[in-house]
């Protein structure tokens, strides 16, 4: 298997990081939930668009025809994801989780409804509630030219597979940027006993930046101008082959916010931080019972651990990334991330307990 | 003024039914709110389209750069209604409020996107809420056909005006049935002291109708097939010019759900009953200090008394409609419902007490 | 068996009204629910003491170590229902339900717990989330004195048998008033397949009261003076024995405040319109397979009608009750009543459809 | 002025932590915000006696006539919080803010009635919505005894008084636990212009502690058995003088709740975290223009920051209990903190960027 990671560029557990005492999945991916797809469409145009679509689906079948069990959770509510309300009162999720820019909503819902359309087995459907989060690249691309098609959509849906997942500056983490650095997607995953808990993220927030506790802010930031904005949004999808209820699924998609604190979000007004989780089991296995009471603390565990993960893997896979208006995200420099790690570092640090 | 109210139909006020003790405003519509425009789009094409737009606009200035307070209340989440979210987390309205059906929601978005960044003034925007709702208008609409395009949304957001509001079969209610019946587009206003709340409905739910308390649905039901189902939506917006903070416009939106409960509304799993609120009074007075407390206790009575007479009047404007696959869907007979309100009322009824 | 209607006072049934299409349970009471106990404890002291307690218990068992499926919804939240927190998050119960005055939900949760604690196999609990409501009973009784107690509280809960309910001003509705008239507790039941939905009401409010559709109040209204306040709130348990999970539990709840709006229900601001919902199902058959999707839409049908008929069972059993500073709450006149409905209805209403 | 840390004790700045780049107030107290008064009564009887009640003062006047803004968040709902239902829906908090323990909330809200009755000016007061909050101290504390009384929290409410707080094992925080260590009641402030947002935590609860970023818990952990439990809960109470809306405040709320995961906090199954905010400025300048959109973000980023160090307070102030059929929960030791802060450190480290 070829690493998706691109040249010169790492995953946090390449410079020793390892948040909690979990272990993860094989590909540390989101794609480790035993059928979750995922599909990107990068566009990369002129020098003005940087910007694409992320897509994860639950599993490879018709997910209309066989919904999984969902739950989206609110942060902060300065985004404009669409489909919440259906999942709130449902607890079902019917389509691919699509990402893309804030512009692009109507783009992501055209094209998941494109896409179940057409799936054999929807010809008498009339109703589809599709899931579409974003975050705003405007920074780097020119979102005002909405140059996210329905076609584009589609190609990521098409193009969802199962194995490595591309982080960094890719899909709609294109034109991202996370704490004045370039971001992107990311993702890792945890296993607790044999069930997987993975997570994608798509970063564009900001704060004092924190990598496993040691601040970086202070000493080391980016020089462009503009990079010091707090403001921004996380997305992030959390899914898990474990059996769990809607309602217990949101408070797995709580945690994920929750563990932006750990990586230094300032939770800012202008933040759209809006997670979705969701459960591949019930389809897989339902008439398995569902993890409640304490058994879900566990997954809990692993939700803080990878979503802090997957935000590093995300700055660190992310190149830097010249766009819109000449403005220019440059990626956080390794070495230097190194450095300030190791020294500020006893024995043993940066290992799981 | 022309009368928007089709030959041979009429409004509830026609057939002696005023719900409550308040006074209507002048037109007895949401257009009685000072500033409050609306626009239609109608679509009739062929035989299988039967769908439309409708806008409102709580001003007629820049809506993007003066934002009104605003709120969303989910009575029943089965719908797909976009911008909720950052409405829920900031209280403000920031675009039209757009209704159309369900499988064009992203046309609705792109509309109102396309129209916001034309705007003069928003040559910076990139970010917009648009808000957009919508109900399944496929039992006369080729719903999978998608033929609401941003140029029809955008089309309705510029036609809109004040003055009378056309009801019935007429924007984004051409396609919608209630109870079995026709449904459509029905609006209603009321006086509390000099200010106005104002409703508009989109009506596309069933149950077992009564009108002003008659049961009209044992002695009086429609006599085509399908016409039975209790599934379907509402979209309900709210207006008012009373000084409103977001928290109490939420619960004006939650008096307007309650209101469907008169007119026999089952609730029914399917149905996505959401509505808007918004206050205009936030522009034209930022200083006024806001209606609270048991002063509200006027708006909520105005809320529930013109939600139901806006469900009358979308039923009794509303024409007969053939569409999709030669589906129709009658108007509710006016005469009928006239002989069974006046055998089964005493003197007096049917007046406000 | 006795009836438990008070002499004089009469049941919705018997005046020939029964809201909806579905069959009764066979006392028409919450406790036509298998295991579903009712407890009530009348506090009338002297000139100034009308309270009490009303308990539902979901079952006779351990409640805390076999917990129920539960969930709140608040129609309205000027109330101080205790114990919602931990029942959103969770969705369960494990204590009875307590209805009491609103200064006394401090001796509702002390009971319950004193209760909870000693129940053989609790000796190790330490975390107890007690379930109280309450409405403000101060019209008639001194509230301020706070005459319930723990004891009080845990002699209705020892109280608890199944079989017919006390209704009218018992219990926690012993000093309640609605409509300007007395109110107080009600119940009724609904048949759906072989599954029973029960509800009981605690009525407290206001607005212009219709009884199955009719107009009351313009014709008959109380002469006592305060009596045309508004204000005030209903609590509303619902349970049922269909196997039900808690997010389906709290639309079910959500059905029981819209159906409030049937009676004239004015939703005031000062209103505090919550309800609790159960299923008994999962302790009995865990492995049953819950219900969803449109099998739920009959269960929201027999709320709404269930707890239309539990008003007016609240009204029609209350006697005249004189109280604090020598307030009087006359019972609402059961002739007058059944002259208007007769007078205004034709052959063949108030029956169901 | 008397330091009201116990000797051999400490607070996060002695240390040399001090998170985020805002000064403190005066005291790094909630108290430094103008108005603002603490009361503790502290429970310590026999060997099994250790719990008792913190209440904190919006203002020292007559509270139910004048409210305060105010907002209940719910981080994880696994607790018994009273009076969120009305905060929520109305905006507004209207008695102090009590913390006890989980089976006392019923003398909570007695004793927090009893005071408001009795306040001048409340004679007419029938409805009462007191706001109490809870963790579970049955580590240390015979809490199935309820030791506190209406009495001990009427004396916590009239022995409320400006000026240093005290921290550690005191008041509500007496007999509770964090991390192992014994946790309790802390205290810290931030200035945002020249305004306060005032931070008191009551800790209870665990994970993997970090302080400052720099992992504690691997190195040092207690060594007493139970000591590795991660459940348990903490309560957060945020006040600021800011003029700040009941929505906003709830924005606050919740930054308190996202700060627990700097300090290693595992959100798990069984944890109560709920934080309620308020804002003084209602009533001190109710002309006053709310700050809103991006003016709330240095004030997210002060509770963020004041939480957290609130946490360390409590830790570092604690003293070690031994309670509850000889439980025994030890002080951190300050000396093996300072240690593993200093060696894991970098010059510049623990100071503000």
């Amino acid at each position: 298997m070829t690493s998706p990671t691109p040249p010169g560029r790492a995953r946090a557990r390449d410079l020793g990081i390892q948040p909690g005492r979990l272990p993860t999945g094989r590909l540390n991916a989101i794609t480790d939930i035993p059928g979750v797809l995922v599909g990107q469409r990068t566009l990369i145009e002129g020098d003005d668009v940087r910007t694409g679509v992320t897509a994860v689906l639950p599993h490879g079948g018709n997910l209309y025809q066989h919904k999984v069990a969902g739950a989206v959770h609110v942060g902060n509510g300065f985004g404009k994801t669409a489909g919440s309300i259906q999942v709130g009162e449902l607890g079902t999720i019917e389509t691919p989780i699509v990402l893309t820019n804030t512009l692009s909503v109507a783009a992501g819902i055209g094209g998941v409804i494109t896409w179940t359309l057409a799936q054999p087995g929807n010809e008498q459907v009339s109703s589809i509630n599709a899931l579409v989060g974003e975050t705003n690249d405007s920074g780097l691309n020119d979102i005002r030219g909405r140059h996210v098609t329905e076609a584009d959509v589609v190609a990521a849906i098409e193009a969802a597979i199962s194995g490595p997942v591309e982080e960094g500056a890719v899909g709609a983490g294109t034109g991202t940027s996370a704490f004045g650095w370039k971001g992107g997607i990311g993702t890792s995953s945890r296993l607790v006993g044999d069930r997987v808990v993975g997570v994608l993220v798509q970063t564009n927030y900001g704060g004092v930046l924190r990598i496993d506790g040691v601040p970086i802010a202070p000493e080391l930031t980016p020089d462009t101008p503009g990079a010091d904005s707090a403001d921004g949004s996380c997305m992030i999808i959390i899914g898990t082959d474990a059996s769990i209820a809607a309602r217990s699924l949101e408070r797995i998609a709580a945690r994920a916010v929750f563990a932006l604190a750990r990586t230094g979000s300032s939770y800012s007004h202008g933040s759209g931080d809006i997670a979705v989780a969701f459960s591949t089991a019930d389809t897989a296995a339902p008439a398995e019972v569902a993890v409640g009471g304490s058994a879900l603390s566990p997954l809990f565990e692993a939700t803080l651990d990878a979503t802090e993960e997957a935000v590093y893997n995300s700055l660190f896979a992310a190149t830097t990334v010249t766009g819109f208006q000449a403005t220019r995200r440059p990626a956080i420099p390794l070495d230097a991330v190194r450095k300030i790690l190791a020294r500020r570092s006893g024995p043993g640090m940066h290992r799981a307990p």
